[in-house]
């Protein structure tokens, strides 16, 4: 039997899909389980787009262009221009979501060997798509104890070598919620510059912000224009994951370029996702300050709730929809498996992603999880009950000091 | 500004749409071009599909499985039963589109360097796949002279080395249509067994062949079972080519297992594409029936119709709704280029894809074009009358000896 290859041995499993199986079996047995772990909004997908799927009137669900539909990608325009990121419908190309916008990019940029520096914990995907690509991704640390801001530039430095091609950041951040500051974004905009990189800029949570800080894209920082690729998805935006609609953004005409070519290899992007992610754009901003509303107030039910449960730390998150909690255990993975095999409170339990599985420094995040705030209110409480009751009978609880 | 990646240059472009640019500025003079470059299906999506997505009842557009819906998964069980194809649901993989279930398999079946043997002319979108995973691809000569049968197993084994991987094949064909007798599948089988490769086999389009002869799938191939990965897509069966929807299936479990978690990365396969192709799976024979009968119409029109042409030739296409022909030019991409740019008749023009892209060696295939069947027989008529007078103005054109 022929072998599989070395990158398919490699390729992490996904931290936040592989304990599913475990959560299945538990609701087979009848446990309530409390989806903490996947980003998965509960709140509605605006009318508009909606109405634009029931209202389909084709014969026949054809092809659409490889770059995406020219109208959508005009009105996508003037979403950016919202938000001071001014690119033309030709910057633009649309992908099966956020996540194939990432592979195209690495794989039309990045050849076999060359490397990405990434801060950790990241989003777990990324390492998957290096993978995929063959390329390296080498993570720099930052600490929940700082609040994951990012650390020095010298810290950079040491990473950069020959290989190093790009920098990817996810801002506002997926898994720490954190969001990168002014003096920060300069600081990688300097770097970029300086060695010549890539930017890999990944975007999905800028309508969920929640300090009031501003929001600083990669498309602002200036004499990097060429350097820039903005990673963007409708998934989270307007609770339309399954659709597949991302987007990937660059005024580097010659990586679009290669991109296309990818692009036109897998022929075109969901034709019909498309039309309800075009129609979403009509939402009225007060869709937009619903969701928005609904989210700060799960923010703080839910960082106040944790940092209340005796050895539990979370900082507080200022953007996105998770955050990375410290929790009293030995090893967080074995604590989520724990909850959904052999512990219940009430017929009810919690799913969790182990955080270990965002960062590639061995023994980092051991005993750290991320949770995902897209419950209602009531379901995010009792989970907070649910998951202090597991900690206190949990075997490998461990008291602080 | 940073380079772009060495197979973002070696990607090739697609010989299908690379000519699109051309077409559209053909239509905005005001030329009307008949499209026998692209196989996308003219035909109805069946009603069962268009009413699921009509009666979509959902205020979420949410994730799905990583692997695709069960209950989709289930019915295409029954499916292929009918062709005599014994899979369970676990066996089968949801993907988005053909292209992506090709794409998986190379990634988690080849390392880089790996040799894949596939017949040429071949569907180009290989070449891509297999140079996005840093794979070769080694072809194998079949002629329009000898009807795109294979050749001996001796010309497989003389490219067999210690690289060699896979054979994939396309079954029927795309570009030729040929269709792959009992004899040459056996041969393949004995190929695979000896040398344990994995068999890669398109056959997205068992439902077009038009000669009697028996459909042999890969997967009806005893002794190889485990080697075998089936690739298919609802694009041509239903005139979906738009909702992005295949699937990858293989009783091989480690493959599986790989493949799964290339699967996770990407999150979900379009949710919406599966609740339509789930429905169309209840398309009554009758709707199978008309399209057939459509096809064979148009078969005999075109390949007649080509063959009634001073100095073209095409072989009779057994499957599929493609046929390659030759045409008396000097070069089929110039001619074709010609064709939108400087040619009309009757304010028309023609669309092919130039047959060179689907050839690696070196000429072959220069004077070929694919010509898809995929108009209106009314058209296809009128097209094939805007062709002939396109090669008897075309100023590169080659009188037989």
């Amino acid at each position: 039997m022929p072998k599989i290859s070395i990158r398919g041995h490699e390729m992490p499993e996904s931290p936040i899909r592989k304990l599913a199986p475990l959560a299945a079996a538990a609701k087979k047995r009848g446990t309530k389980v409390y989806h903490l772990n996947i980003g998965q909004p509960d709140l509605p997908t605006p009318q508009e787009g909606l109405n634009a799927l029931k209202n389909i009137d084709r014969t026949i669900l054809e092809y659409s262009p490889s770059q995406g539909y020219l109208s959508y990608r005009e009105k996508l325009v003037g979403y950016y221009k919202k938000f001071n990121i001014n690119v033309s419908a030709d910057d633009i190309i649309i992908t099966a979501g956020g996540s194939e916008a990432v592979l195209f990019s690495f794989l039309a940029c990045l050849n076999p060997g060359d490397e990405i520096i990434v801060p950790e914990p990241a989003y777990a995907n990324y390492m998957a798509f290096a993978i995929s690509a063959g390329a390296k991704i080498r993570t720099i640390a930052t600490t929940i104890e700082e609040g994951f801001s990012l650390p020095k530039v010298e810290k950079f430095e040491e990473l950069i070598n020959e290989r190093t091609r790009a920098i990817m950041i996810c801002n506002p951040n997926n898994p720490t919620g954190y969001l990168y500051t002014r003096r920060e974004m300069n600081q990688i905009r300097d770097l970029v510059k300086k060695y010549d990189l890539y930017l890999f800029s990944d975007e999905v949570y800028r309508e969920y912000i929640y300090t009031g800080s501003p929001y600083i894209s990669a498309c602002h920082l200036e004499g990097i224009e060429e350097n820039v690729v903005l990673i963007d998805s409708v998934s989270k935006r307007y609770s339309e994951c399954g659709i597949r609609i991302g987007a990937l953004i660059t005024k580097n005409a010659e990586v679009r370029a290669a991109v296309m070519k990818f692009c036109q290899a897998r022929l075109s992007p969901p034709l019909i996702g498309q039309l309800v992610a075009e129609a979403s754009l009509d939402a009225p901003e007060e869709y937009h300050r619903d969701v928005y509303d609904e989210y700060v107030e799960r923010r703080k039910c839910l960082v106040d709730g944790l940092n209340r449960i005796p050895g539990v730390y979370s900082p507080i998150p200022m953007g996105a929809f998770y955050t990375v909690a410290k929790l009293p255990v030995d090893d967080a993975e074995k604590f989520c498996r724990w909850c959904l095999e052999s512990f219940e409170y009430e017929g009810a339990t919690v799913m969790m992603a182990p955080a270990a599985g965002f960062y590639t420094t061995p023994g980092a995040g051991i005993n750290q999880v991320r949770i995902a705030y897209v419950l209602k209110k009531d379901d995010l409480e009792k989970a907070l009950i649910v998951l202090r009751k597991a900690l206190e009978a949990y075997p490998g609880h461990i008291m602080e000091d």
